[in-house]
């Protein structure tokens, strides 16, 4: 592909992302395809001579375009936003013009310093104290299985990076019964095992119990197992719960525990004045994180993780082969030693556009507007005899069903009637919602934070939902 | 940021991609920025109200550029390749541009199913057998943990997943003194601990001894302790050594070990005929990971892992909360569960693009010229007495020094002279190159295999380090 070809192509595909974030809500927002059915579009082999790209194109949109879900779609109110923007799109599109691997200060300079300000920016916005430091990683996944490594290894003195768990006894993990999967993923990655994890209770809005953290920990002490890491939650992920930080924090610091805040979701929303108490107690925490991909108008992946001490970071992931070494190792940062990966995309472009593009003041205002909607969906649905609440609502997300209003459907066909009351939905294809269980109880979500999502589609999934209630 | 002004400030940015990649060579390769230079020029914080584009992408040219290592110039020739096209930048431009989150198949079906479809067109392209099913992974530093975590559930019969490994006992890693350092780190993370790294002997061309492996297990089995995983190099990062496989698998293979094949780099040279012997063996190796963001002209990250038991792979790192069940998880692959990251880029798209557009006559094509032009250089070097080859050259790599025809320079002096040769010319800023160590001795490594690179470039390199010899 020569130059003139890649300005004709690129012009043309700019030309039709601009249509399409302008028009996403022509399609369906849930693909409906069934399993195999764009597999058996894609030929068994790759092609022996090149095909003109525009061909190429048009197989896009015919063949592959029906098969995705649309996630840019304004009535995307499935699992968690991952809102995406103009400036971030072209951020993204101009890192992978240049190409670079930002795995050493050295093998590109700017990436590494553009990163570092921009995480400077981030802490800032939301209210981190200035200890914290930061690295883009790619998922809160990832950033969390660093967060237990960190604190495997200061509670071993980096004995379990040399000699291995075998001989470091029996380390503990604790998090809410509403933590995000990703902590027993890293705690199974990182040796400690599912069976380390230590379920913490929860008060009635699903938050940690401070109280009870403390008693587990006291008592795993006791028994003689060697508390390691409390992973508090801001903004669970089932009901967007938050772990209260001013007092768990205390609890960990008491017994030298490592403290990880996981606010994957939630974190974004701190940079409004009036939301900042979710991260009241973060300057107990040695590590947080937070996804400027969910709900900063970043493209996936773009992964904010902060600590107090990146020297314990570093010193934890470090390898310093002989071919990676340079002379100014001793005077910058090299983020490879801050992540799992070695290689490393330069995605602080893509935030820097939008931070700077946006405004701080923008970027609070469509915020809080989300948060604003949902506030509003929640009281018509608590207003309406036919519905109840199941969670509260402190951010974007609502949990919620049907429950006819003489109330006297047994737990196992409200269940039915609200999987397929959701089914219904999205096979209709206006809306897309994902559930929960909650106390085994199948629960609605509707998440709102796409950035074409206005007042006019909450309003029309909330019609949505009563159209397709199931028919008694 | 509407989609008016999108159009326009993405053709502009198109429009200097496209420039840029024509006249990449106009720039000095490495970036010669001081510590501190870059981050000197950004706020230190976010502005509170949105700036035009242009301000900002004029910022990019004039503030980020001149800190950026220019990895698609044609003469750089440090590190590993990062090759990059045309149909791989639009490629990711479009993924960015839908954003969609490839966790699920339910997420975007086609996301899943194209991935799958480029994994079959990978794998045959590269002549794996048909019984290896593929993953895109960011990188294979992440791929090779997850091979380390499926030899540990393996080992123990998922007890380490469940339990942790405080109790099972001393597991045992075989690889070469040559592996990447990503095997020690991969050891590290899933709590092996670096001294489960059993380093086997190396050849005279510093690839694996299968005899020396054999040893080493039957001594670890003797002694108590618990083999669990073979990790075989081909293409070794110092100087692309080849572990032969067909003699390293059966040792695997008769202990009972999982066998994972780091082939990041050299994978892809496996699509020339006359190249695939490289892969010789593959058969007997459980898994097995090349990048296609080195060497295949896709733009990072794009890693291609490989498993004969996706069951096993699955299993090993299988979370099922509630809030991410689907109807189809018992139809359909969903990758979440295929590796350490929850959230998913749609990446096929640019590896579609790539392998359509060019077609595999073009790319065996391109690759095969890489290796052409190693082949000359080399030449080159070993022809000229105040030079010397310090290793093979099977691939795309050339491990060298210059050591003047009299041969009376000490080894000190010799590590000196051949260190400040390769300042003095990444200083200049016409070629880059970066250095290993072999033996002790300080070598200069120059890796072929950018897009643009032709073999007047790899002139210029011999040029310019002739110019640059120390004078004595």
């Amino acid at each position: 592909m020569d130059s003139k070809e890649f300005r004709q192509q690129g012009h043309e595909i700019i030309d039709w992302i601009a249509d399409y974030l302008d028009h996403a809500d022509r399609f369906p927002v849930m693909s409906g395809v069934k399993p195999g059915e764009i597999r058996d579009l894609i030929p068994p082999r790759a092609p022996e001579e090149g095909e003109p790209m525009d061909r190429i194109f048009r197989d896009f949109q015919e063949g592959i375009l029906p098969g995705v879900t649309h996630w840019n779609h304004p009535r995307f109110f499935a699992y968690f936003p991952a809102n995406n923007s103009g400036p971030s799109i072209l951020g993204e599109l101009l890192s992978a013009g240049l190409g670079v691997n930002a795995m050493l200060w050295q093998t590109s300079p700017a990436a590494t310093e553009l990163e570092e300000m921009m995480m400077v920016w981030l802490r800032d916005l939301v209210g981190l104290p200035g200890s914290f430091h930061g690295v883009i990683q790619d998922t809160a996944s990832t950033a969390t299985l660093c967060a237990l490594l960190c604190a495997r290894e200061r509670a071993t003195g980096f004995a379990a990076n040399e000699h291995g768990l075998a001989e470091a006894g029996h380390l503990r993990i604790y998090c809410s019964s509403e933590a995000h999967s990703s902590v027993v993923k890293g705690a199974k990655i990182a040796g400690f095992g599912a069976a380390a994890l230590v379920p913490v209770a929860v008060d009635a809005a699903r938050a940690m119990d401070p109280g009870d953290l403390d008693r587990k920990i006291t008592a795993d002490l006791a028994a003689g197992l060697k508390p390691c890491c409390v992973v508090a939650t801001v903004g669970t992920t089932s009901t967007t719960a938050i772990d209260p930080l001013s007092a768990v924090g205390p609890v960990a610091r008491r017994h030298g525990l490592w403290l990880h805040v996981d606010a994957a979701l939630a974190g974004t929303a701190a940079i409004l004045p009036q939301m900042r108490w979710i991260l009241e107690g973060a300057e107990h925490a040695d590590s947080l994180v937070f996804n400027p991909h969910k709900w900063l108008f970043t493209n996936f992946d773009c992964s904010a993780f902060f600590v107090q001490d990146p020297e314990h970071l570093e010193h934890t992931l470090t390898i310093n082969p002989d071919y990676l070494k340079t002379d100014r190792d001793d005077e910058v940062h090299n983020y490879r030693d801050w992540g799992i990966q070695l290689g490393r995309r330069f995605r602080a472009l893509k935030l820097w556009f939008v931070l700077r593009r946006f405004g701080a003041r923008k970027l609070r205002e469509m915020v809080a507007a989300h948060i604003a909607l949902a506030g509003e969906f929640a009281a018509w649905v608590g207003g309406d005899p036919d519905w109840e609440l199941l969670a509260p609502v402190p951010l974007n997300t609502v949990c919620f069903r049907w429950n006819p209003r003489d109330r006297t459907l047994d737990p196992d066909a409200l269940n039915a009637g609200n999987k397929a009351l959701m089914d219904a939905v999205n096979a209709a294809g206006r809306i897309y919602l994902t559930h929960t269980v909650l106390d085994g109880r199948f629960t609605l979500r509707l998440a709102i934070g796409q950035t074409a999502t206005r007042r006019v589609h909450v309003e029309e999934a909330w019609e949505e939902l009563r159209a397709h209630v199931p028919r008694r």
